[in-house]
């Protein structure tokens, strides 16, 4: 558990019951690279969690704005009636914004690069709505959303990191870091989706 | 065919042999949506091809700069004596620049749609290596590289975007569109190596 990670249900970042990632610590460490992601953007990662922590419910406000308006993606958290199910939303939230926080302060360790993989498998077929023991009426988080919203979760960071003082330059570090980390969460969550052979 | 279609080997957009892709209008609007591209992205793309236009051969200069320094990538195109194959790494270049100048120009359509299916297949165990008679060592690109590569394909373009004179607001609004782009294409690569009720 991270210091800040307060009781959240369904939250067992570094936990027995968390699932292994079969990625290697090798391929992880070129997955990386490959997103030019180095030193500079964990410290400009470190720095925008200053900035954002206190801010993360309004993140959340923006994000579930999207979410909300968007019939085709509110869809994921409907029952079976069609009617959105609030206790399931309110409960990815909670994680939602604890995965913020986790992604600003990670180590992109071995225990980070786990959590993802069960996370990926949550949103699959294998694990979908076991979490929160709902029973929504779709079984899957389509992949092509899930590696869409690299945009929004990008793009709609930047006025957050601006409002914590920092200079321009800064905050084009911090929004660059910010980036490549959901790049490649994206990337790690769309492993469980494939044959290994694929991935 | 664009009209700046020179002849390149293995390029068949709008061809009777393209395959066709399974996304509906409907999923593809909003596939769209959700990465926000709209109008506006569309108008920044075109302003965007006329500065990236003459530069297309520096920008794949950077880009063949990284792949060519990262043996994990250069890898995919290694014969079995694990030498990069020349000749195949040329061929897809040339498809790899009119692929930015279409996708700067692109009406987003059904042709495009599916063209971008068919370069996805390409990448894939179904169809890699056969554009080309190659014979190369790896018969799938890992779909992690190819979502990976969101982050250099939107980053290394911004210095490109700056050269042609205008104003930072216009350089932004051209970078956030080809962002956008990218992504949705990267969406788009992905679905020949998924189930279909999982894509």
């Amino acid at each position: 558990m991270t210091p800040h990670a307060p009781a959240i249900a369904g939250y067992t970042y570094g936990g027995p019951e968390v699932a292994r990632s079969p990625l290697s610590d090798a391929d992880f460490a070129l997955l990386q690279r490959t997103v030019l992601f180095g030193d500079e953007d964990r410290a400009a990662l470190r720095m925008a969690a200053e900035v954002v922590g206190p801010q993360v419910e309004d993140v959340l406000d923006v994000w579930y704005g999207f979410v909300g308006s968007s019939p085709h993606l509110v869809h994921y958290f409907a029952g079976r009636d069609g009617a959105p199910d609030a206790a399931y939303l309110g409960a990815v939230r909670r994680r939602f914004g604890q995965w913020i926080r986790d992604t600003l302060a990670a180590d992109y360790d071995r225990r980070w690069l786990d959590y993802q993989y069960e996370v990926g498998l949550r949103h699959t077929r294998h694990k979908k709505n076991q979490t929160d023991g709902v029973a929504a009426a779709a079984d899957v988080i389509h992949l092509r959303y899930l590696i869409a919203f690299i945009v929004p979760l990008t793009v709609t960071m930047r006025p957050f990191l601006a409002k914590g003082g920092h200079g321009p330059d800064q905050v084009e570090r911090m929004q660059q870091a910010w980036f490549k980390a959901v790049t490649l969460t994206a990337v790690l969550w769309s492993q469980p989706y494939l044959q290994p052979q694929d991935f």
